[in-house]
């Protein structure tokens, strides 16, 4: 590890707040933003974009309008741009999700989930 | 994990060949592609893109012109477009890699190790 490599685990100690992503990395305009998430998210989508959830640590639901997706460590997803999803953590799970820098986290829904500001970590 | 759900180890169960990458997910106008390699590549760049190394098993060296990095299981790197670079695994290594689909492996030099048709597996 040295001043490129990004590690992590080391990057998840820098925060404890649920469902408040941190970016770490920026591929071209695409953000890798990490995350701890505990509890159900809003159903939402995004209009404009597909959205990779891939996880570090624990379990994920996602549920789609068709059924539900169980991701574990070492699993990831794709969210086709346009399809309502809701995220579901039963236990703290730890996601790393990548999309173009901008994309909000609550899509087409807004509400009190509304992260505007994502700050790098 | 269900029909939408990606599961690393899974995915590298289905080849064994070095330096021969295979897509396993699209995101966007992205591939997220997997390797397994060992040895010394050749340096390369890519003029027109970033690149994202994400390791999941093993230890990758990239060396840069002014330095070397390293990178365990659970680290990440962003090779910065049109740095040149060259990727080393002592022991064999399993990475993911995320770029724009299209992206050649050997960048802007060619040669023996490019390859030309990535495979879904």
């Amino acid at each position: 590890m040295d001043q490129h490599t990004i590690n992590f685990q080391e990057k998840f100690t820098k925060f404890s707040e649920h469902w408040s992503p941190k970016i770490i990395a920026q591929m071209n305009d695409y953000h890798f933003k990490i995350a701890k998430i505990q509890g159900e998210f809003v159903w939402h989508s995004h209009p404009e974009t597909d959205e990779v959830f891939i996880i570090i640590e624990g379990e994920l639901k996602i549920a789609f309008r068709d059924g539900i997706s169980l991701l574990k460590e070492g699993e990831m997803l794709v969210v086709p741009k346009g399809v309502e999803h809701k995220p579901i953590a039963e236990e703290e799970c730890h996601i790393l999700m990548i999309e173009p820098a901008g994309t909000v986290n609550t899509g087409d829904v807004g509400g009190d989930l509304t992260v505007e500001e994502v700050d790098w970590v």
